[in-house]
């Protein structure tokens, strides 16, 4: 093939700045073939734990040789800037701060580690609040430019990565407890629950699902899609990354629904009865 | 040349999620070596018909063998996922739902239709409400890194694609009965009227159009640019799509003016008198 | 190198229509092997400093050969649209209204510069209200492509061409004064002063920096993160771009303490007295 490996590039810059503009001027200068992804720069600011999880959601649909730059930095040039290597052959380039965990375990774990500092590979003065600019993108571009992951900074062990565990639902026969991952601006309430969690516990049979918060309660039935629910009426559909979003028809709206509930709270789903 | 087709994107998703990007990802997998020009994601959510008209509008700046992806889709899943081929030679890519028909006409029709179906082409399984992902796009990519039309999917009828007709004015010697198409936030009024329409009319020669509206009206002069209306007074200028759009200078505004009109409402133009 | 020379777009455009995406596109026509960085399309509408300023910054992360186009035109289709070529060998393309003047001083001055006009390269008709897509951004595509500037129009005198001077601190021992470039949205106050000038005042070794504006003040600490400051507490950081930001803690805000300043405001900064 010719050009060079493609960089997905992921971060929570939003487009209000040249902050993702001057990530790729840098990363073309190193690495010019090289076509660059924006994933998405909309992550809420700050949130590792949303953009831990679009990383994992989204590896389906990445080029097998796709270099991967995640930047979501609560504590910028505070953590380490790690390269890393995965069982499957992946490199991903971020800060050490749990971002890249979750998508490193899908991926059979890491296998080899560095820590971004080779003076070759850095962009100096550093910003104390820029490695994106100064340290990650240029990483992963030379990485994407086939530098080896070792010319990048001293290994690092893969044991002493910052780990990240996304919340797991609990399965059992007819009955999930899970919680609240995220709402979307229609009041849509998405869980962590994934098609094969409703097929384990069974309730995928079922006629109705009773959802159940702390302070609010539905009852939904399964459909595939938004059009399938009469006004006020639950329903219960899997998105298009694989996760199960509680809705409810307009004017209904399902975070209300169920008592104003928010990321984190929990949600318990058994079989409706009447 | 070398690299492959570009690849032209237009769709109504925004940038604050990572629907572009993944879509942009799964092109990038299929056709590396594909340009992806991203025309606009701004569409008003489920406008079919501004997305229509901003493909057609368009055309004149896109190169020859560009192929064409969009997507505005008000009923995912439900309606016919195509691939198109013009009398002029042009890919098009898109959900049969009217979108594609004002392009295709101003291509000359289509002389070959396919639904893609192909198990080869759609990533599965498909998500009801993500048919850009897991069927257009690959479409859209499989084009642009050569596959033939016919290996996307069976033959479709093409006088059995949806139509979609744009609202044409009615022009007749110094009066054009027409429309709004759409407002812009300074509220400066766009209609169904072509830069030659104007002249089939002789308004183009008058020294003052009289824009009456249902409940509302004004004076205006042709101006060529915004800075050329003082406070107030009203001027027609060409948009740079080919348009024609009644502004006000400022504190005025347009579409206040002529009574709050909005999308579709009617619009005669005819030679002021004093 | 594989491919063609990288087009570095910077504009006011903003995404919320298809300014940017028609721009692409017809550079992508002209110049398909060019990649094309978007640096930003942020820049607060007709704001010619805030544009001047963000191309000066961001000379030392782009590509040697990169073709810069920059579009930020109050008075669009009234002023020349002009290439430039510097002294560094930089290519540049944009209105002269004064947007390229403090990057080509930067480069040691322009060398050769054209009026764009050329037949072959503008696209007519040419909007009166979109130059960049008819003129500016095929010119780009030109130089990108390998064409001489001399084939995009006659040669323009360097000394006719619009000048613009960025506000410039005045430093002595133990004072600079200065002015507000901008305030971001958290009400930080970027003042027009490098770290360069800091040390060159000695303000740089003081404990305490006291900010004063025409009708407040505050009391400030050099810190190198937002983490650094308590809440109300006053910090002075050097930003990304190597610029001083005056902070505060939250819930304080720089801009309110010191009597809501805002752009182009006089600020002046002293050794803090206990």
């Amino acid at each position: 093939m010719l050009g060079g490996r493609t960089i997905v590039f992921l971060s929570d810059f939003g487009y209000r700045n040249e902050w993702v503009g001057i990530c790729h001027a840098v990363m073309n200068r190193i690495a010019p073939a090289s076509p660059i992804v924006d994933l998405s720069h909309g992550i809420p600011p700050l949130d590792v734990q949303n953009g831990a999880l679009l990383l994992v959601d989204s590896l389906p649909y990445l080029g097998d040789d796709a270099v991967v730059l995640a930047v979501v930095d609560p504590s910028v040039g505070r953590d380490r800037d790690v390269a890393l290597e995965t069982a499957s052959g992946r490199l991903i380039v971020g800060p050490d701060n749990g971002l890249l965990a979750p998508v490193s375990t899908a991926l059979g774990g890491v296998t080899r580690a560095v820590e971004v500092t080779a003076p070759e590979v850095v962009l100096t003065p550093i910003s104390p609040s820029f490695h994106a600019r100064d340290v990650l993108a240029p990483a992963a571009a030379h990485l994407a430019a086939g530098a080896p992951i070792d010319a990048l900074g001293p290994a690092v062990a893969p044991e002493t990565l910052a780990p990240f565990a996304l919340p797991e639902a609990s399965v059992e026969r007819g009955k999930i407890e899970c919680e609240v991952l995220d709402l979307n601006r229609f009041g849509n309430v998405l869980l962590n629950v994934r098609e094969s969690h409703l097929r384990d516990s069974g309730l995928d049979r079922v006629e109705a699902i009773q959802v159940d918060a702390t302070s609010g309660s539905g009852r939904a039935h399964h459909v595939s899609t938004y059009a399938d629910v009469c006004a006020g009426e639950w329903g219960i559909i899997v998105d298009p990354r694989g996760w199960l979003l509680v809705i409810r028809g307009n004017p209904g709206n399902a975070a209300e629904g169920l008592g104003n509930v928010g990321s984190g709270d929990p949600i318990w789903l058994t079989e409706a009865r009447d």
